[in-house]
């Protein structure tokens, strides 16, 4: 079957690889639709290693071509979605309500990472009956496969963040996934939602998202800013969606005491992440640093869907763009560059 | 002044008080609009036993008439609004974050319950800085009058109903209070909201407020219709807002192992509520029952304003009538009768 | 081999039946320790309906006989203990934190209820890696053994107490699980633990695993003796370890307003759990009623074993009576009648 | 009245002063015994800036000398205690249960920070029902003076690490605190209490407050010590009780994914506080990262006092030094030496 595969560092392109099989408790997916990730980007740049022939991508939905002897709720033909995040269920950090650090830290993470990714003809998903949903009827699949990462990294943002009802949140970077904390937020209940972000397409997208102020970084100093529109109280809670020592500085720094730095960026580079020790109330202000890595799992996906079926999320304008998956190589580099305004590049298998 | 009373139990009317007065940290509030609640007309029916000459009401909003020497944050002439509750907040229980439990079970209840309410030409709240909140210039009085019950109790039992974002609950009954879990349940991301209610004027605000489907319990029996729209699934919280045995039963019966029952509805009769035994799992399916008693605080207050101020809530619809304070008695009535299609009757005072 | 079965309601005995086999993700184990719950009276006593031919038990720990293609940590010969639950980890309620549930109410409970139990040569282990854990060089069978039920549903009666440091607590019934209860909240730090029990080797037992005074309601009310020994404030936390309703009408008449009510009682009588109105706040009052099953689960076995290794914590004193396998009806009647003192009966495979 | 007084940064000494005043809330306590703490030598070393003629100290037990007129609890003649924070029970940041940082980060801290500290003949206390609480006959004041900090800061940091019923911590530093903590950890049940220390003194100590195992620092990379003795699992929490960013660094790098990291040291140099990002898990593990300022508060030392009247805990092993009050500055240039294995010392008030 043909693959879009990372060959080494630096280095990708599509090519044929032996399909996957199901082992008994296992699925075979055969994608549709499919998004492709930034961290794709960070990891053909070789954010985790170098790695030969690995196929990329986390995000698709798509047809179950086959599932293995001991599946008992898909069957082949049904319309499904699988996490990007696909944790074994029965291990210890599941147990205690970690599933995506399964069998190690970020052990839940496995396609493109540890097993070969989604963007092949066929995808091969480890328990199935636990890692794939059913997309319900009356939504599409370029809406389902949103529920993979972005929606649900996004969220969980917000999640973490623990908004009171009422409360204040500033989310930083309004990427994709900064996007859908911002929404996020808002289904948390926020009162007061400021989007930090310089571009101006994704500026309007967070207020459509439910931003309600709008902080241009190159406009203002983002920290003094939160400040005065917090009246100098700070915020309740904050969101790294970027992830870079730098904005988690920031997000310390307009936290209130007793609030929640959020983090849902992916730190790339240098040695450390640096709290700042005055703004961090010297280890004793109670601003919490919170992290997670995007939640998997049937139930997961059921509740993101059940957003979508409702009306109650609509992630489509995030594709700003669509290719064919023979044209994948094309978009990949498009998110590489982050040119022509892309957010979103929306792969069509079908 | 002229103020609202009970007489003793079944008997109001307006009579001649005293002036209440300001003790160091408290401060005088000269209401300039209110509403009645449900619980004014349980206190004349003798649910908390007898009263005399007691000024009733607990919902309004004003204008600082006197502050005692060491309140910090107002001074007279601000526009504020007091909470129904108004917690000691140094006592034991606010202490350990149940501050409407100061110094007594439902102690933080004071209005027109431990001494005099809010329908009088002036009315005195006890530690000023804690409980008041000032109004910001774009919230009406009409608005923000509905921040110190109404909202804070029903999003209230939102909250304690712990739902997770997608996921789904039952509200039972749609009166001002559940017509505010409703919008709380939208307000914390629920994805399937199922309000169980009969009278069309009310099923229609449940809507308006994020309800995604209507049960009712005159067409089909309601739990049954709960379990056949969630797929036999149960949902994942049932918030009881009516104070009814036979409903918290209902709400046991249609909630799903491992889900909550939040309670907001005032239980005035009878021995016992009722915990249906087999539904509960013979006491092992962690079902958790979980009660509360509104939230009050400057606080609370502020973060309920934000939410008025940044348009995300609007509880005016629930205004369905209005009266001058002379005319309270009549309102009153009404409220008892519940006929007109009444929802919440506005009183004012100005 | 042989079992020890439920013939039907009222009935039991040794029976010959089939060797049980593994398919690919569990293991066989074969017991050499075991203990006889309550709970298998009761279910002889018809409370969760009839049986035929089922085999009884779910505490042992054994020697792994055999294990499935797919079971990745434990092999022939090795020295395990077995959960009395034995959820489905895959499943949507241990994705939502509540194995115990899984696939239904009280799902995770299989042995003796939904499949054979461990009174037999050999037992069937379903997702072997998640649901054994290896019992550490320097812990006895017989100590490992208590980890299954008694320790594990007794602690969690103390977890969702949530007693805070120095708090207060009162445990209603001192048998086992109840033992286990006033251990678990010693082991949470609680600084009043009241035990209510009327046998006195019971009492002697309770005060052994840290109650700090004895409540005997033989001698006295206990709602008014606890209330006396708390001055009047009730307690942080009460803990229903009994599973009648008229005991958690009495734990909720003890607790403060804000604390918790954690029930670990089967109920196992009656159409309803009586819950006093007045006492409970007239649902205000934010008694919090918890309700939970048995954890099971590798990980939480592990850290159960953990206590035992460490020495901070000695079941062997609950041992009343030992029994080889073949006199195990004789231990089972000794359960049913509760004479001579007993509180757990060993039972000897090996 | 003499106070033992910081004169600027680096300068102290006893000083003849105006005796406080009590408000209307306030009490004037008389103290008894007290003890000194490592933050008075902070503070003197100019660690919150410069001070003149600040009276040291905050942990104190004492009697009450006068009460202010709406004081209901407490009447002079009263043997008290009073924590060494004392919060403002009704700012914002006390309803949002995060006393400690009432009106500003670390804003309950005020004795020897904004007000003249209790190392005095009399020392004043704001909102006195709230903030003392009265000492049990038989607890005697070298233990009651315990609670007011150690204790209450000691503890704090277990209950911050979220440690399950026979779970896994590890302690960094075996001060006065460090040894609370570890007393806080065998309080929550903890299983495995590693405690890292190479004092011979204090690592008896920690063996005699529950440390399972002792990792000195000195004889191993306490990183790699750590993971051997947790099989290469890591802890499920970390406790940093010194106030260092490498011994953060250490606490991050020791606990496992989805583990807590529960701050209690006061880091006092440095413009960063550094976070390893590659043990962190590139910001995605859910290694959290808690903070905490001692809890204040009548409950609080309530609380805490009846651990000590039960007999849970004894931290009068604690005190290594005595000294009665005019010979103060020796005691706090000892605890500034930190030499002669000085843990606390005792200034006898009386």
């Amino acid at each position: 079957m043909q693959a879009f595969v990372m060959n080494e560092i630096g280095e990708t392109g599509l090519a044929e690889k032996e399909e996957p099989e199901a082992g008994p408790t296992d699925a075979i997916l055969r994608p549709t639709k499919g998004l492709i990730c930034t961290s794709d980007v960070h990891t053909v740049h070789g954010a985790i290693g170098d790695r030969e022939n690995l196929t990329l991508g986390h995000e698709v939905v798509g047809i179950v071509e086959e599932v293995g002897e001991a599946v008992e709720s898909f069957e082949p033909g049904d319309r499904a979605v699988v996490g990007a995040i696909t944790p074994d269920w029965g291990s210890e950090a599941a147990q205690d309500d970690h599933p995506s650090q399964s069998n190690g830290a970020l052990g839940g993470w496995k396609f493109a990472n540890v097993k070969d990714g989604t963007f092949a003809e066929y995808a091969h998903v480890n328990e199935a009956d636990a890692n794939l949903a059913h997309i319900p009827d009356d939504v599409s699949d370029e809406e389902a496969v949103y529920t993979t990462d972005m929606m649900s990294t996004g969220f969980m943002g917000a999640e973490h963040a623990d908004i009171p009802i009422g409360g204040t949140v500033a989310v930083f970077a309004q990427g994709p996934v900064g996007l859908m904390a911002t929404k996020g937020a808002a289904l948390q209940g926020a009162g007061q939602i400021l989007a930090v972000e310089s571009v101006p397409e994704r500026q309007e997208l967070a207020e459509h998202y439910g931003a309600t102020e709008i902080v241009d970084f190159e406009e203002h100093d983002p920290v003094e800013r939160i400040r005065e529109l917090t009246d100098d109280r700070g915020v309740d809670a904050a969101i790294e969606a970027l992830g870079s020592s730098a904005t988690l500085e920031q997000c310390v720094a307009v936290t209130r005491p007793g609030g929640k730095i959020s983090n849902i960026g992916y730190h790339g580079e240098g040695e450390y992440v640096n709290v700042p020790r005055e703004e961090w109330g010297v280890g004793m202000a109670e601003k919490d640093i919170v992290t997670g890595l995007c939640p998997g799992g049937r139930l997961r996906l059921r509740r993101l869907l059940r957003l979508l079926e409702a009306g109650l999320v609509d992630p489509t304008p995030m594709t700003t763009h669509e290719f064919d998956f023979d044209e994948i190589e094309e978009a990949f580099r498009l998110m590489e560059s982050k040119e022509d305004g892309i957010i979103k590049p929306l792969i069509h298998f079908d």
